[in-house]
């Protein structure tokens, strides 16, 4: 199979590429990594993922890293194929950029430290810092503020249709979800409404129940 | 004029900007923040810039934020101008998006904390917090090791020319080099080299010394 996608199913990045795949409707292959067994430090990832983190990705002879742009590539290099999830009016997907990067830059920031100190750190059996929480709790209501005056005013974060701003967003979710934190969302009526709606996609239920 | 930048000399993110614009040969208006009367908090520059931080960007009726973002506007929208920052073969271009993603999440995350602490806080008469600096040297020298590697098969980051990925590292290398924090790039030929080749690019001197 020409896509092969390397990680861990438990991996928010990983995770975040398979939710591009199912919407692009692609076939590919997942290459489990055992990284309990240090699999990521190997010589031969290494050479997929210098960093030595999942995922790594190969299409044909073309191989990449970095969950947001291995999904950039597949919207894309496949823009025919299953749900368009960029915008090709350039004004408007330099809009679409701008939430791009504050999913990256804002939300990724504090909602991945939640997700490791909620959701990863009991599930291995290790101690949660609730000092860590209530810091970055604090900053994650003030980038849900801003997402809320947004969402007031445009259905996704960065167009009146779902791309890649709002995808990117959905496996930090899925783990949030899980924990106290979720109620940071429902609090907000058109953020808590965004996110039933984003992961209510069938390709989204597809792919996190993979 | 058409572009207008808001923002303040000092910020990494602005200079971003400015790096680009001036690669990019255009002409804009910059609008200088007064930071130290909260204008950045004030309702006017919120309407820009929702997190209340600078920059801001406008292009005609286009307003956007994020500078990784205004920069990939400028890149694609001024293609024809300047120089050429980013590569129009999809998979070619895929490669250099893994780079400018590997500056986002990798390089940004401890190079801007590294600045914060090593050249702004005395700048503002702070205190340094030296195991804040310990553990991010420490970090900044493993993603270093793999420039290193990278840039020993590779002229530039992203690709044989340089482009967006390199650029996006110039203002945080600038803050960097005035501090002993350069003596991890120095430690490295390939990343040495490189730092100093881009740093030494006219339309960055330009930027830098404005």
């Amino acid at each position: 199979m020409a896509i092969k996608l390397y990680g861990v199913l438990v991996s928010t990045n990983a995770l975040r590429v398979m939710a591009c795949l199912a919407e692009k409707d692609l076939d590919y292959e997942f290459v489990n990594i055992d990284m309990r067994n240090k699999e990521h430090k190997s010589p031969a990832f290494l050479s997929r993922n210098p960093f030595g983190q999942v995922p790594a990705f190969e299409d044909g002879d073309l191989k990449l890293f970095e969950s947001r742009a291995i999904t950039q590539y597949l919207a894309h290099t496949y823009s025919d194929k299953g749900t368009n999830l960029i915008i090709h009016d350039p004004k408007k997907m330099a809009i679409v950029g701008v939430w791009i990067e504050v999913e990256s830059q804002k939300f990724d920031q504090v909602g991945s430290k939640l997700a490791w100190e909620l959701a990863y750190k009991p599930m291995f059996g290790m101690t949660v810092d609730e000092a860590v929480v209530e810091e970055n709790e604090k900053k994650l209501e003030q980038v849900l503020d801003v997402y809320e005056a947004r969402l007031s005013e445009s259905k996704y974060l960065g167009s009146d249709c779902f791309t890649l701003a709002d995808l990117h967003h959905l496996p930090v979710l899925k783990y949030l979800f899980g924990t106290k934190t979720k109620r940071l969302f429902d609090a907000r009526p058109h953020v808590s409404a965004w996110a039933a709606e984003i992961m209510s996609r069938p390709a989204w239920v597809k792919a996190s129940s993979t």
